[in-house]
């Protein structure tokens, strides 16, 4: 193993030259005019695997290529097979002028690369790449099988993945899936993040009459639909912040004694957060932390009021129609079909007879979840505490990735997520950059990786 | 008095035939290449007025003109006074494609005189100026002193009326205001409106975040401003339609056993309001009929709600902010300004530490009320029983018209409003029409309203 991470160690920086080399390409997926950019970034990428004694391949889709990488593999074993997955693909630039250096010239300053999709995603992939050439060129051997899928649509939702991985399917089943393509709260605290949030849709419509009324003439005679959405929407959460709908948390999985004492140790402040957001102060679910309420509890959220007037200055009307849209976030193991029949039952049964109620609602996203004291996520664990020579901690994302579900459902595989990003890595933003530390660090650690998940 | 009604009579095809020369003039006020009918419209009505025996003048306004016309003042004897108030100008005919004949070509159809503006408000105030015709051209001597105003821009909100009332306070001061320019239930039931409704309006923000949050990452730990605002609106008003704010009923003026029984006698019907509406069934405060819900008890109505994501789709976001317009009938003897203060105070009360709250109120404007058992409200039923040859109905008017607060206030005078308009007339809307039964049973009201007013 020594000679694995003294390889690592040694080649630094050539493996930075390299990691600027593919983030010259502007692989943004989102701009048509980019398709040969994105093609002529999937074919560096084949040749690289290729160099480093990877069998890589393109394999088109109906939009952007997948690159399709393995380790060569014995005939005689049959060895644990990992997949790892990354993207190709970039956000857009803009806006260009708020860059200092354009954004697909990458610059290094200090220990910080910067050019568009340093952290998201191509430093972070190139991290498993460079940890598996470390063992390919040393000749040691690996204990598992390797595959890397490395898209070109992460940024445009992935439209392609879920069908290459279906007619995929066998090639591409494993043991357990990696991914990073998250962040760790901060340098000194290498993370595993071992939950996500799953989430449903609704939109709640209420009709009173069958136009807008004048105020003065019928005001007073029929129900207000504003009104009677926000007496409908207020009963829906209780003053201690908690969801008001029968049967809402019947199948939430309880925070072990375990996750809510490693989530005491994660770096977070209160004060800091609420600054962060511009809130007066913080509001949620007593009887959890703000970290625990925005990762680990279902939240009923209204993303969107509208009824009636919103121009300038006053309409004496009483509105037709009041609306709402609302999403979810769910955690395991709630089931979003559940779900939707606890929230739209609640609607009608509280819902007045005064006002007519429609209810739209999308089929959800299920929450992911792997046990942090299963075996693969303290090997994950062990294989950071030696990376980066920290005790590492456990996180849950308070947000869905829709393909760890797509991994799960096609490849039956779980998925470890285990991100280099920095909260201040701008990603999405101009100035997007990647630590070199979380590099080379990143780069052990999946060296590490392979060698823990079989212990 | 029965050579005036016999006079009235004998002349109805004329009085017909002149209104229809007053509705050619397209005087739309709202639209500026009708500058000149209006114009027009004033002069035609000076010289009319002139002809049937009034001092009548053109007086010029920052807009259109208004026409002021009296009767000839005996120097001797000071005879109490009236003003009737009316207005030439004219709604937008628009959309023309809906109307059955041009706007501006009076069509006649049965009992029916069809073109912009005959109901509002010509063929009203032409009532009038029929009448005070019949004294003048008789010889019969009228029991008071009487003067038109005839405005132009009653349609895009009287802006000039107020100035030119103080500006002539003096040669206008007097004992009342007759205006015919609301409606009746029906031909069968001739009304006397006595009381108004007054308003106040509120714009009201919560702000949480400072932008707009990613649900996911953040959900949970920090209050949703929509949320907050539902809740907030929710507790505005309880399960029997009562206004939950302190003080908001303090001032109201309990409706008499006397109103109550006249309202009973209205034509009106629960069903046929329902269906009018479009509503799955009325809703109001408790322990008021519809009429009563609808005319003589105060309001709080949400006019608009607005917050975060309203396209297509969803969106997950915590908004930062949630805003909704309200508006509040209020009834004598509400003021204004108490009940902006109660409406603040009680807000900021209940307002939750986790939002910040903006309030934006109006001045507003007061309820009017002349008492149905005052002198002149009797005199203004007698003369529209005889008139009528029914039995008329007492009725509040749900909305506000801010002239008549002007009257009040500069004139210190009550005003009488007795309109001749039916439900079906379609004021404002294509192919709005005049009953000439109405016109003239209008004609005899205000024929015998001047004597009634002396008894």
């Amino acid at each position: 193993m020594q000679v694995v991470l003294d390889y690592l160690k040694h080649n630094q920086p050539r493996f930075v030259a390299e990691l600027c080399e593919l983030l010259r390409f502007p692989s943004v997926s989102a701009q048509p005019q980019h398709k040969k950019d994105l093609r002529n970034c999937a074919e560096w990428l084949v040749k690289h695997c290729r160099q480093i004694g990877l069998e890589a391949k393109i394999c088109p889709t109906a939009g952007h290529p997948i690159v399709l990488a393995k380790t060569p593999r014995e005939k005689k074993t049959r060895k644990p097979h990992y997949m790892v997955y990354g993207h190709y693909d970039v956000q857009p630039p803009e806006p260009l002028d708020l860059w200092h250096t354009p954004p697909f010239e990458p610059r290094i300053e200090g220990r910080s690369l910067f050019a568009r999709g340093s952290t998201d995603n191509k430093g972070q992939f190139f991290a498993h790449l460079a940890a598996v050439e470390a063992y390919l060129q040393t000749g040691t051997p690996l204990p598992c099988d390797l595959t890397f899928v490395i898209e070109g649509e992460e940024e445009v939702g992935s439209a392609n993945l879920a069908k290459f991985l279906k007619s995929h399917r066998n090639e591409l089943k494993c043991d357990a899936v990696v991914v990073s393509d998250t962040g760790i709260p901060d340098a000194d605290h290498p993370a595993l993040t071992y939950a996500l949030r799953g989430i449903i849709a609704f939109e709640i419509t209420l009709r009173g009459p069958s136009r807008d009324l004048h105020s003065g003439i019928f005001g007073g005679a029929v129900d207000n639909p504003a009104m009677a959405l926000s007496q409908l929407l207020g009963k829906l959460r209780d003053k201690n912040g908690r969801i008001a709908i029968p049967g809402f948390y019947d199948d939430v999985a309880p925070l072990t004694t375990y996750e809510r004492k490693e989530f005491a140790r994660l770096p977070t402040n209160d004060a800091e957060l609420q600054k962060l957001l511009g809130v007066k102060r913080l509001f949620g679910e007593r009887g959890f932390t703000p970290t625990e309420q925005r990762s680990a509890r279902p939240t009923f959220e209204i993303n969107g009021l509208t009824s009636g007037y919103q121009g300038q200055g006053s309409k004496t009307i009483v509105p037709a129609w009041a609306r709402t849209k609302i999403t979810c976030r769910l955690v395991p193991d709630q089931n979003p079909a559940r779900i939707r029949k606890a929230v739209c039952n609640h609607l009608k049964k509280i819902c007045p007879p005064s006002v007519r109620l429609e209810i739209e609602a999308g089929h959800g996203a299920e929450a992911y979840l792997v046990s942090p004291t299963s075996a693969h996520a303290q090997a994950a664990l062990r294989a950071l505490r030696q990376a980066f020579g920290r005790e590492p901690v456990l996180m849950r994302e308070g947000g869905s990735i829709p393909i760890v579900n797509d991994f799960k459902k096609v490849l039956g595989a779980d998925t470890l997520l285990l991100g280099l990003g920095l909260p201040e890595d701008n990603a999405h933003s101009p100035n997007e950059k990647f630590d070199l530390d979380c590099f080379e660090n990143g780069q052990r650690m999946s060296a590490l990786l392979w060698r823990e998940l079989l212990h």
